[in-house]
């Protein structure tokens, strides 16, 4: 089911079922579960385009302010599918081929441009695509015994896969990432806090509690600001910094504008804890 | 008391007395010290203005060869005064946030744009406008008990503030960036030392002297070598890897030309180490 | 002896025998060895050209596919020579300076320019032009006795060298890039590989063997994708996000059109290793 609008420009999640994933609302964090566990929860064309379908719907969603993605049985994601994707694509024209590496660039695209922070939760297998989606997270938290691989050259292909030569870098540093691009190597959950790819490490029953916890924590946040955060984030990639300053200095003056300025200063001056609102 | 005109173009801080914070000139080194410790050197908007006069001032200041920065009393700064901005900004319209927005972020651009390396000795609170200020130094030596924090979405802003969102992921990474925005956390010292953030931790007791001897180094170094590293450091920001290639082609070749190369080389030659003279 | 065209477009480096320093080719992997252990190695005019020449040449030779740098006798390379380089600089005119710093940053574009990824080996002194070329390649294996130093800044020059000030805030961060450049401080190998200079530490006598062994590894994987990998990571370097994601869907759709692509996919399906021929 398509999210439907609501009233203008906004639509409402009630009653949304997607089909090839799970979609829960816990408050106003929206959880996502890749639940496909035997084969440790592959993406497949339908799954590619159902999720970028939600993500591009989030932006138009008020009720949603944080999203958690997790993977069911243990693992996060195996990547594209090597029967349902890997070769079908052997057998594709080239307007087909760019037609599928678009949709799969599209569905990264829409998680940077999604105003809602979003928390990967990552155990065991995060591979391929899987952990182009840890990578296109805001925020992740992990296990020991996770393993993110970039495994593209393992199945013939480039690193640059959906913005990986670009974000990755940035992320871990170009050496460290250029280690893990031309291998395809597993990068390990220690190893992986170490460098600053996971924010946190977790034990695997406690994996989902703490990703959603992060998740109402950044949901009872000024949601407008945060969305701010993240858009500037994502503007500012390759700007210089003179211009990176102005265009703060204009996007933090619209969030003075906002309510929930307003009730945090309120809430200091009466010594109380703000509560936000995200308006 | 504003920076004079020397001759010419050259300005002498001779006689510098700012009024809200304190400035002591060693040598070649300037101090900056921000200086309301029972307040932990909250900023407001004389003092802003104040430091932005002086790091724009200092571009033409030859005596000045490197910048430290520290707070009073064992905190960095604790950022925009709740009392003196916070309040007062909740009042403002469009057009006076924006002026204020903008005369914090030109703060930021002063102090990336004047040709002495900045350090900055951070102990204690170091938060919100302070943990820019920070930022915005080219290196920083702390302590374990210093603490860092980006706040502003604990007042219901956005991390995007003077330029956070372009500098910060470049120092610690996108992901631990986005920790930090998200989440206004405090940061503390040997953790920030991991992550770069830190160059350098001290003793509280050492932390000034071991800025300042820094600082003392810095100044006896080939100056305007060092401000052109300071500029270009700034200007391939955002450049090509093969653009940058060339404008460094010819920043270097410009270097080539000054007194100081010869010294070095004629300091070489007679088994002596170079006294540099910045020219 | 400059490598001579084989057929058409294409090169063949069989009887390169360059004058500055060793070439040899081990099945794909082609060694480069820094060849005047008595100085540490340090580059001449002569050898600079020569690099030069080679690594420009390399992006038209199909029969090298990665590059292993080292330097003889314990020492990477102890970068431009004093007498032999810095000695005539001092005496240069300007166009002749704009010349020498084209020359050497020329190096740095052809490293970054081959299709080959370049697996620096890196023990004792790499210091200068030689910490440049550690810099500037994919990869770095180094020792905990190796010192790398962007000692610029001790002969009165700029850190901005070639490229510096652009790549290595971008391989260490932007404040240990600072330190790093306007200190010229030697980075001690175990400091390195915490700061993802280093991807991996080596014994001494295990140096070459080890990066020759991961020369070898990326020679057998899908060539003609690792060269679509180091090109998009260059070609991204100053691109916003969305762009980039364009760009890597066009990268990758590409390399869904090689044979390699296949054959990892046939490998699969047979339950065995693909073997990569690099087209």
């Amino acid at each position: 089911m398509t999210p439907h609008l609501a009233s203008g420009n906004r639509k409402s999640l009630a009653g949304y079922a997607p089909q090839h994933f799970l979609w829960q609302q816990q408050g106003a964090v929206g959880l996502i579960t890749l639940n496909r566990p035997e084969r440790k929860n592959p993406l497949t064309f339908e799954s590619y385009a159902e999720l970028r379908d939600l993500f591009r719907a989030l932006a138009y969603v008020d009720e949603v302010k944080a999203i958690v993605v997790q993977g069911a049985g243990g693992n996060f994601c195996s990547g594209g599918d090597v029967h349902e994707i890997i070769g079908p694509l052997t057998g594709m024209s080239m307007p087909d081929l760019l037609a599928f590496t678009r949709m799969t660039g599209d569905l990264v695209k829409a998680m940077r441009a999604c105003p809602q922070p979003v928390v990967a939760a990552i155990d065991g297998v995060c591979a391929g695509a899987g952990a182009i989606m840890a990578m296109a997270s805001d925020l992740r938290v992990g296990t020991a015994r996770s393993k993110t691989a970039f495994l593209f050259t393992r199945v013939g292909l480039a690193g640059c896969d959906m913005g990986a030569c670009a974000m990755l870098p940035r992320i871990v540093g170009q050496g460290r990432a250029s280690d893990l691009l031309y291998s395809g190597r597993s990068l390990g959950g220690d190893e992986a806090l170490a460098w600053g790819f996971l924010n946190r490490i977790a034990e695997p029953e406690q994996l989902l509690a703490e990703a959603l916890a992060w998740g109402r924590e950044i949901a009872a946040g000024p949601s407008f600001a945060h969305a701010m955060t993240k858009r500037m984030l994502h503007q500012e990639w390759a700007m210089g910094v003179d211009e990176a300053i102005e265009s703060e200095a204009q996007a933090q003056a619209i969030c003075m504008m906002t309510q929930d300025f307003h009730r945090a200063y309120e809430a200091f001056a009466a010594r109380q804890k703000p509560a936000f609102e995200g308006n």
